[in-house]
């Protein structure tokens, strides 16, 4: 890892996109993933790079969801392995959902290179190269593979980062797509059952904790969480959060006092 | 170059994108480049990807500043040259403006990667590897250094897609800074003496057009465009703008109605 010094204003964001770029070094994430990385980042910048209350909320009902879930399932692609490896293994403890690796961008050596890594980060249960694959109905080439007794047979599937077609597609098979995506203009964010637009290793670390503490309801409460939600709902908070934080900056112009004056002179 | 359809509705930014690659595979962008091009990618999608006014004007009086500089010059890094090579070197034409290669990545081979680069698009002046070098005060390691007869001498220095913590560095020095940078959340956008919110090579054509026209007029006009600028308006149309896009998007909280019903069966 490069040398990112300590006092500058963006460290973290600076060591997080050093992990995806480490991680595209090893094979598990690829050039077009880091783009899609800077783009959420856009969002996050927009949002206030933080949790939000829409967002808390959804992450709540996706853990209760996942919980009530028959057949649970933690879809893992190469962005979000790189950026959460160790909680995505954390989250998937605590619902006692197996992980699959599933990447837009296919070939069965990648989905090896994923599969390893996830479990060099402590995953046990990994649908992954070697299982028996089937077809996203509706899906064309490399990218509609999933494993028959993972994603193919789950109820609930959450994803992250995840290209718009393919979620439509997990949704015509009348499963619950949990989605974690910080544009809530995307396709993905759009048609998923519960979209958390949020930032992936935010909204784990979150879920983690809550699964902690919903573990101990009955399933009536968790169901109570569940019938109670509405993505439009959500969806709509999230635009609303975008447009009041802009609504500040547009009476501001500038929002980081740095103390230069505001003029030119030449 | 990988094959990209003609026909696909985002072809030339996924043109754009795999330029991007391509220099990745040269030497001339960094991985991180990729991120910051996503970034940059999400904020041109809400402005509706075009040259707003409040750019124009921007834009206008950078050429302004520019010509009426006594050592004005165009900092280069990976993304800008890999982006608008062939655009830089006119604008740096139109301007008598020379170029220096200023990367926030540096090692010395890749400063000469991109300098190369921008000579076989034609530049002529170029600061680069060979330069007599010096530091930019209060910024620490290699990405502080400059060429002392390049941007440590030059009173208005153009930058685009930049570090905010350099464009302060560069700002503290007492040079006008004009950033091009699509964030204007962006330290740089906020830090720069003038920020144009625009994407890089609409920037740098606009720019070359403007400074045909400017250099026909006297130190007056000039003055009197640069004089009559403030960069908190631009910065305040430029949040206005987004605000409007997301307007209605909160409204109607799914905006892309692909069918499904908005309640969660688990």
């Amino acid at each position: 890892m490069e040398d990112i010094p300590r006092s500058h204003p963006r460290y973290w964001s600076l060591v997080t996109r050093q992990k995806l770029v480490d991680a595209m070094k090893e094979g598990v994430v690829v050039p077009q993933g880091l783009i899609s990385h800077g783009r959420g980042e856009a969002f996050d910048y927009i949002l206030g790079e933080k949790s939000l209350d829409f967002a808390l909320e959804a992450e709540r009902t996706a853990v209760a969801a996942m919980l009530l879930a028959k057949r649970p399932i933690i879809s893992v692609n190469g962005n979000y392995a790189a950026l959460a490896a160790d909680d995505i293994v954390k989250l998937s403890e605590q619902l006692n959902a197996p992980i699959e690796v599933n990447v837009f961008h296919r070939t069965e050596e990648r989905v090896k290179v994923i599969e390893d890594f996830m479990k060099r980060h402590g995953a046990t249960r990994v649908y992954g190269s070697e299982c028996q694959k089937t077809h996203i109905p509706g899906l064309e080439s490399a990218r509609g593979i999933v494993c028959v007794d993972g994603i193919y047979s789950a109820d609930v599937v959450l994803v992250a980062i995840e290209d718009g077609d393919r979620t439509e597609a997990l949704r015509r098979m009348g499963k619950v797509v949990i989605a974690i995506d910080l544009n809530p203009f995307s396709r993905t964010a759009q048609a998923a059952s519960i979209t958390i637009v949020d930032e992936a290793i935010r909204a784990t670390k979150n879920m983690i904790s809550m699964a902690e503490e919903l573990k101990g309801l009955g399933k009536d409460k968790l169901r109570d969480i569940v019938s109670s939600y509405s993505n439009r709902r959500t969806l709509s908070m999230a635009f609303r959060a975008m447009l009041e934080r802009l609504e500040y900056a547009s009476s501001k112009g500038i929002i980081i006092d740095l103390g230069f004056r505001d003029e030119v002179n030449v």
